[in-house]
């Protein structure tokens, strides 16, 4: 038999084994042809993708080297005595295969390939098989089996029987669109229940989570962020603790290297994890504009459809608001830069960006409405009387107490280098993929002090020369990138006037 | 600058990087959601998935580790600085995803997504992505353009000008059909030329290079192949060292574990081949039969149509041939056995396996009638001439020679056990990929001498408890898999009569 070793090599939700090329026990090159093998041992089955190892200093000849991921799900000690053998494919492939040539899947068929998903038997080709097979073609009902699916499979947040629990979200891809960090004071100083969980960024310069992060600490598990969420009403943490639809995480790992954001898709991994969240409510924001993810009203009007769909059929209570995505929201771009809008915003400094106080007191309302109360318009006018009178504040300040200090202090980094205009006249339009990706190059959301702080909006004259943003970074290489990317593509449009 | 590391790790046609987890230069996170990075350094450039490293006894914090294939790649030295940056996805993506929204894509979006495949810059999943929406919907013109593209990037084999060269091919599927071994004889003792090249089995028990090799080197370079068919007129070599269609062979990595076996990517990945290997007459093989590739006349057709159309396009002149794949041919399944087949006809044994026989002379009359001499039906009457006139035999022994010995003595594995009928009465069918199954869980072909060898065929009636066939192994693991395999499916439909 072979003996396990655990290999320090992290390979991102795709199990691998490793097997010496010299192995005595087994031929190596014989299973690299699929690719997957089945390791069992002590009870135990995992499914890896399987890679050879020519190097005797890595590995024993005798041992089978695991991953990370693979060691941590095999669940056996070093030296455990295992076997392998080619794998099968996982059952569910077979329904991968007829979505393949066209079919429409039945419910039983999603929940074998979300349950699948979730034990890692999927390797990545696999997974992109299933993306690419139903981006071509899924219908609504096939949206409805997999969100389902998707939100069985994981871990459940559960709430007082009877209380309403709501909830706002927004699909991204528009820099600078914090809300959520205004909306969740507000909501939570009215007095619903607003548990808010949120991802970091993954290819954006900035998630939620990552902005939170400046105020308070947001690694927090869901025993701990129920407390919070008694106590206060709600709270701002990172998602990543609470399992909720991991399926649907596996998924995105194949997604955003294929850059596959398909409607279908996008209304599954929301609607899935907001049910597993245990939410009742539920608010969603999609921007519309020229390079936000919405392009257009009919893609709009599509996405607000599947989304009600989904929601009625899921017994969802979901509003959907279309918002302006014709540029960034607010100046700041990047963990801190954005943290500091949020907080001018709940202050009421006089700087505060007017379009990120308007689109949190709008998001806010419709969440509020929610309240039978206030049904019938009255939520806007809540919604901004709670952030004027500083009640919204005063929360936020004690979500952060509760959740306890940032890990780290932070402020805006300290290299800088200002955009300027290239000529006099009028900003007509600003890039939001552009200015995200200087933002990104600069180092956010890692380096929680880069990104970019605009000073000028759609609308504003300028004049040759005058500053548009400033580009902060922390190092020398990233700030290099930034400032030399945005010296091709500024992002901006200026029309003389 | 990080310092290249050589790391005996083989990842099968993906070229991959390790980075470590603490490393000072670059925060190895920060690149892992996006999966692929791109290295620079001394004037080289590649593309590689990125793992992360927790280990240090593995690599040093400022070291890059490089694959097997991705250190070829780069061509630099061990220690040489390098840099790394988020890696653009292939430019050619764009017309992938062009094709998953449906597209028919141009000729230059298939030269270029072939030449981005040659040098590696796929990851495994853009791959399956490429193929997966190819599968659902691909016109014959665009696969006119995968071909020419394919077989226009990598290597290529020249003859004398104005020679005609002549191939043989058929696209598995059928145990035991390993007529090329009987066809290079003959054609090449008829004068035409035959420079056979042929893959090892990757999923089949067997294929021709693992059977010829039973008799004679077949790890032979370009070079000394057209030394051989100069000398000899035909040759049965590995086709592993003459880099036709490279391209090809890294869709295949990919295709094999998703069992993806489309008609558009096999004529494409078949006609490539032969373009590049100089082919200017071809007979394509396709059994049909119910457990063939090929399950009924409808898809024979459509198969034989998109051949002839391609074939025509490119200028190569094919026939193409239905033939029986309702069960295996002759009677040995995996690479001793077949080998004992083939020879058996050769030499004219009076207990060789007439169907193997009567198949290879078809096949080889087919391609004599490309001979002007010998048009209108006459070429299966010399096929059968050469081959009972021993002249055959006497060229196959010259081109064994000119190959060069085996590199080791095979005979039949030692371990054996009968698998008996179960009931009195005729044999209706035989699964072949039952029976394909089983010899490979005995070893075939790593293990040269196990395999299948099989007593009865359709139409042959036997005794309760007499033998349908015998099990071969040389490994008790191997012999234990295909006998409890064998104990619960067989692949033997006995009817009483």
């Amino acid at each position: 038999m072979l003996r396990v070793r655990r290999l320090g090599i992290d390979t991102c939700h795709e199990t691998v084994a490793f097997l010496a090329r010299r192995c005595p026990l087994y031929r190596a090159q014989e299973f690299v042809a699929l690719a997957r093998i089945e390791i069992t041992g002590g009870g135990r089955r995992i499914v890896a993708t399987l890679n050879i190892i020519d190097d005797d200093a890595m590995m024993a000849a005798d041992e089978l080297g695991l991953s990370l991921l693979a060691y941590r799900q095999l669940g056996l000690p070093e030296g455990a005595p295992v076997e392998i053998a080619q794998a099968a494919p996982p059952a569910s492939l077979d329904h991968v295969r007829d979505k393949i040539d066209g079919a429409v899947l039945p419910p039983e068929a999603y929940q074998e390939i979300a349950q699948d998903l979730v034990a890692h038997r999927y390797s990545k080709m696999e997974i992109a098989a299933f993306l690419v097979a139903s981006a071509r073609f899924t219908t609504a009902s096939e949206v409805l089996s997999l969100t389902r699916a998707m939100a069985s499979v994981g871990g459940r947040l559960s709430w007082n029987g009877g209380d309403m629990i709501v909830d706002k979200h927004c699909i991204g891809g528009i820099p600078g669109n914090r809300t959520s960090m205004i909306v969740v004071p507000i909501v939570a100083a009215h007095g619903l229940k607003i548990p808010k969980t949120s991802s970091r960024a993954i290819t954006s310069p900035a998630g939620t989570a990552d902005t939170m992060e400046v105020l308070a600490r947001v690694d927090v598990g869901s025993d701990e962020m129920r407390e919070i969420v008694a106590a206060e009403g709600g709270c701002l943490v990172w998602g990543g603790h609470v399992n909720l639809s991991p399926a649907d995480d596996v998924l995105i790992s194949v997604e955003r290297p294929l850059s596959l954001d398909t409607p279908e898709q996008m209304v599954a991994s929301i609607l899935s994890k907001k049910l597993a969240a245990g939410v009742t409510h539920l608010v969603v924001d999609l921007p519309v504009g020229p390079t936000a993810k919405l392009r257009d009203r009919a893609s709009f009007v599509r996405l607000r459809k599947l989304f009600e769909y989904i929601s009625d059929e899921v017994g969802l209570n979901t509003v959907v608001v279309a918002t302006d995505g014709s540029q960034p929201v607010g100046r700041g771009i990047g963990p801190w830069l954005e943290a500091r809008d949020a907080m001018q915003v709940l202050e009421g400094n006089p700087s505060a960006p007017s379009d990120l106080k308007e689109r949190a007191v709008l998001l806010a309302g419709h969440v509020l409405e929610f309240d039978p109360a206030l049904r019938g318009g009255r939520g806007i006018v809540r919604a901004r009387e709670l952030l004027e009178s500083g009640a919204a504040l005063a929360k936020m300040r004690r979500v952060m107490a509760a959740q306890g200090p940032a890990p780290e202090a932070t402020h805006a980094a300290a290299l800088t280098r200002d955009v300027l205009a290239p000529r006099a006249g009028v900003v007509t339009a600003i890039d939001c993929l552009r200015l995200a990706r200087i933002a990104r190059l600069a180092g956010a959301p890692m380096d929680k002090g880069a990104g970019v702080d605009l000073f000028k909006k759609i609308g504003d004259p300028v004049q040759q020369g005058e500053p548009l943003y400033r580009i902060h970074a922390g190092f020398e290489a990233d700030f290099r990138f930034a400032v030399r990317f945005a010296a091709d593509h500024d992002g901006f449009t200026v029309v003389r006037s």
